[in-house]
């Protein structure tokens, strides 16, 4: 008997109705040699500041670092450890396994063992986007026919490690090939950039930008904010003894940024609370985090004031800004204790923005020259605050649907609920938002479809034309991004 | 080059599956001779008053009243100024312009430039209500045939002047032309209604019956609510100096009212908080509000208290209660305070029923002489809790989509949300609550063709058999309105 | 003219496109011979207990005991007493009717002239889960041809009733028609549970097991929570005087009903908080409770402990633990007092979850031995909270859709909004959660036809494939609940 094959149909995504179909199919082929605007993203520069920079095993590539993949497997308790991923080594590692009920547990470090327990459990991700995504990195990106189960594990963890030694699978070979116009990353505010200098340095052509990401600085209960205020006082020359030199060394940090290519901002936080500080409280909640007495309201009415104040400093300085609320971060704190943050356990919450967003948007949301950009994890939230909000706000956009919704149903739902009421205009096409290189081309190509089906859905049921359907693909494909953030000023 | 076209397909709106499409189309057209009843609307009864009234030009038709359409071009940076939209005279003058980043602004008195502008920026309403909607009024209503663009601004725009000067356009003319049953209009509890009693007066039959809302004298921190009760009092004759003599005032307009034709009262509130206070408090709150000392708290309280209160004075004169809850008002302070209200700002929040009902439904919930309808700007709040409670509750009713849910997926969502557990039969049919008189009958077919293309779905999947199906769509376009705002027992 | 005919297609509830709906039936005729798995209900066991127990009449099977059923006829002004429904023995009578406007009412014991108000309204169900499962009931289960109306009414009735005098109606005979592999009650920690000794000590071989549900005892609030302690005491033979008491005999109530062929507990709250107690906090909370003297606040926290305390037990114990939440019980004050509880007036209200099960999650969600199904009224949290959550902690697993939301649309958005996150895995296929034993084959059946069609959507998309697809209505139409209630551990 054969193994089954990969089955990635050329209409794959699209409604089954035949004229849709068709009108989807049209539109997407419309888009399909149009480049890749990644405005928002993970991936790691280093990956492209050396020219001989490799991905690792194929467990290093597609599981240790995705934690969507593992926390599907833990979720059904296989232990974090059968995955190779090891305790973080400040502490974790003398807290013993988390799981309870299983037996005692090692960390696996044969790759290929892991990669078999992977295969073993592949049918979890049924129906889910990640599995969409390894489906095209297996067979459209790494070639290989068979799908992934117990049986076929070995034969394609030898094809992707074969394929990862030729130098046409190296990270700029990837990058050209995936026809990538502009990369972002996602940097610290402390960060000096050392990669994107060494990219900038070489001959090689990739456009690859920094974006400035100031929450470890910002968000005053960051473990080791001392740390990081020691380190922005370092790298930004100025000594940050007060709110002011804090503020001056932002404004640095900006500035360095932008020289280094930076277009946009980015801004996390668990609610969308936004209020001005006075100068004077402003100084002595910092005073008091300095003194390592900050309260949790401390944090929050800063974090909130520190949102405004960067709306006020992208006014000034053109960086677009992105704002990403709505996640209890490291929800489970014996998981967080032995392996750290960023393990699969960060849970969505209830968020609002109708009064949270009021006080920043009375401020500077009737000013053309600010560009904020607000991504919600609640998509009730969608159709009943934000879309309205955009669809007024002259400042205001919406981003694309976010981590668990960046999936065929959260498009759908994102499409449907937003556009009424905001209009196209006042979104941003789309981000990938991702750590993972080698699903960027899954991503947009997702993206690209969804985003066809949905046009074709109004075609067919007469709400656009098909004249407007081909401009708005191009749009939501590539100009959307591009406009938003600015590239086409470049 | 000829200009592209406006298509309207006969089945527009309709899923493309041919089955579900032919049982739509069947179903649709079923009901496109009824009447148009409109229960709940906003439209300027003076246009009716007088027989020569004209609608003016086509910018004053369709572009200066209809915030729908001036909020999506200020939301993407143009100013409201350029639009025509004047400072209010109050203050609003000497405030200067609001948006920043924009040149400087002075209000465009030139309606023919006002549209090139509507005209060039007309894309941006692909895909929403408002696109649909004006894409009707120019086709259906003036016969336009081109697609409105800026090449063909201003050669649209002598059509539409022309067409607007002949006596086939006038209110009256129009108002027969649409069919047009009932039409209810909204009116301050203060208004004498001199143009409903003009139309009265005429020998014209067109039938325009008020509405009573009572808000800004009921809710205590509307802005010159002292001199809204000193209207109350010289309207009704009865000097309002106290809440007894303040709810006698209000039970003599609601007689004034329901003399005039008036079959509903309307409330708007931000929550949908009810609660009775004792007479002592509600005397005390309200004597504060005489001094001008009323709290927050005190206007919340007393909304609460007059929800409740409202419902009692409908079992005694039959009025039916119309309940409209979850906006915030005014969002965009420096807006408001150039422009003031009503210009696209009004942005909806959270809402809550099961509690915040529960006083009022507990007191007259099990009142079948009550009609207490019920809408909401929060659609998550359809399923989990306006639904069970209109399926168990004998007096409440829900309206229909609301605002930004009044459109193509806000009413698949009601349909799909409501029906299951509430029943068609606890719902109350279509409200197209505008302004914009010639948008009426573009919004009432959207309505029968959203009910036509859902029953179907139930047809073709054998939920409801097609003899059912029959009897719903000429419920769900004219029987439930009719029958729920109590015209049959006229 | 002759009467209309039920018309229940073979391919009902499918989507109409034909490619779809061709795979869909395909899945669907897969799995229609599998048994029914019954994990969590309200069939009343005493049903089983004597080979010769009947259902009564038509209107006792169908209408007197079915809230869905009254609460609709209720909420259009028709009186329960018409249908049959008496007033609570204990103080209901002296209260007189609820339903105001209505003439004076009486209780109708003619169960004739109940189902002939039944059939004259039975319009009302259109679209409706109510109407489709009696649908199926009257067509499927008892063979009746036409559809109820006012004047088949007691021609319908005729043949029920011919029906239910017959051997082949009984309810151990309904039980193997309709495949129940096994089906699992719901009954109270104090219960003896004389009716499964009954069914064990028979030579029937149906498998009908009991669930233990100690919410009466664990509510501090519950009215007659004293003597529902007393029961517990003498059932146990613990007497229960002292929080640790308490423990050791609800200990032993599980030990009993594990004995007895249990495989689950079942807890329901009005929120999802959970929390730990001292256990000196706990022991002065349950003294004052012994007092009589317990607050709301006392009971809120009392039972966000014992969920906790339960999950506990959970793990020693291996029962699964199910937590039902979010329903607002009796909302209706005047028919609770009038009629008692379960009168269709149970509101749902917003839920949370995400820091709600945080401090049960943190304790024990990350042991393998306990599995926690959680069932939710609030769909928003479904992809929002539950299904990130259920796809990262091992013990957590989210029930089906609930309720309101056991219903076509239900399931569809269930399916939608829970599985790219969650994975079908972390889902425990279905439950039908009924007293209404005869709707049992309807409930599942729909369920299984939605699946089935969902799948299919999958499938024509390109989403998963078509060997992928036929795996996975098998889990979702026995595998899952099988496995989820360890059934296979058996």
């Amino acid at each position: 008997m054969t193994n089954p094959k990969w089955h990635l149909p050329s209409g794959r995504y699209f409604d089954r109705e035949p004229a849709q179909r068709c009108v989807a199919r049209e539109l997407y082929e419309s888009v399909t040699d149009l480049p890749i605007v990644s405005p928002h993203g993970h991936v790691d520069p280093r990956l492209f500041a050396d020219e001989n920079a490799t991905f690792g095993t194929p467990t290093e590539l597609l599981i240790i670092p995705d934690h969507y993949v593992f926390r599907m497997l833990y979720s059904q308790g296989i232990p974090l450890e059968a995955l190779g991923i090891f305790p973080s080594p400040s502490q974790g590692e003398g807290l013993g396994p988390v799981l309870s009920g299983a037996e005692g547990v090692r960390v696996e470090t044969d790759h290929r063992k892991i990669w078999q327990t992977f295969a073993d459990n592949f049918y979890l991700f049924r129906g889910t986007p990640s599995g969409i995504w390894l489906a095209h990195e297996l067979h459209v990106v790494f070639g290989v026919e068979e799908k992934l189960t117990g049986e076929t594990a070995q034969a394609v963890y030898d094809q992707i490690e074969a394929k990862l030694a030729t130098p046409e699978f190296r990270p700029r070979a990837l990058f050209e090939r995936f026809n990538i116009e502009v990369l972002c990353t996602t940097d610290a505010a402390t960060d000096p950039l050392p990669h994107h200098q060494a990219i900038r340095d070489s001959d090689w052509k990739g456009d690859i930008r920094p974006t400035f990401r100031p929450d470890a600085v910002v968000n005053l209960l960051t473990p080791g904010w001392r740390e990081h205020i020691d380190a922005l006082s370092q790298v930004s020359g100025i000594v940050v003894h007060s709110y002011p030199t804090f503020i001056q060394a932002l404004e640095q940090r900006r500035a360095f940024f932008k020289s280094m290519g930076a277009m946009a901002t980015d801004h996390a936080a668990q609610s969308a609370y936004t209020a001005e500080l006075s100068s004077r409280e402003a100084e002595a909640i910092f005073q008091r985090a300095l003194r390592g007495q900050a309260t949790s309201d401390d944090a929050h009415r800063f974090t909130a004031h520190m949102i405004v104040e960067s709306a006020r400093m992208s006014i000034e300085d053109g960086l677009v800004m992105q704002f990403h609320v709505g996640s209890v971060r490291n929800h489970n704190q014996l998981l967080c204790d032995r392996f750290g943050p960023d393990k699969g356990a960060d849970i969505p919450e209830r968020s609002e923005f109708t009064h949270n967003l009021r006080p920043l948007l009375n401020k500077y949301g009737n000013d053309r020259r600010l560009t904020f950009i607000v991504f919600t994890l609640d998509e009730s939230t969608c159709a009943r605050e934000l879309a309205p909000l955009a669809g007024h706000y002259p400042a205001l956009r919406l981003g694309p649907p976010w981590w668990f919704h960046d999936s065929i149903n959260g498009m759908k739902r994102y499409f449907e609920q937003v556009i009424e009421t905001a209009g196209l205009y006042n979104t941003v096409g789309f981000n990938d938002d991702t750590r993972a290189f080698p699903s960027i081309p899954a991503r947009h190509d997702l993206w690209r479809r969804a985003s066809a089906n949905w046009l074709a859905g109004l075609v067919v049921r007469g709400i656009v034309d098909v004249d407007d359907a081909h401009e708005m693909i191009v749009d939501t494909a590539y100009r959307l991004a591009k406009g938003a953030y600015k590239f086409n000023d470049q």
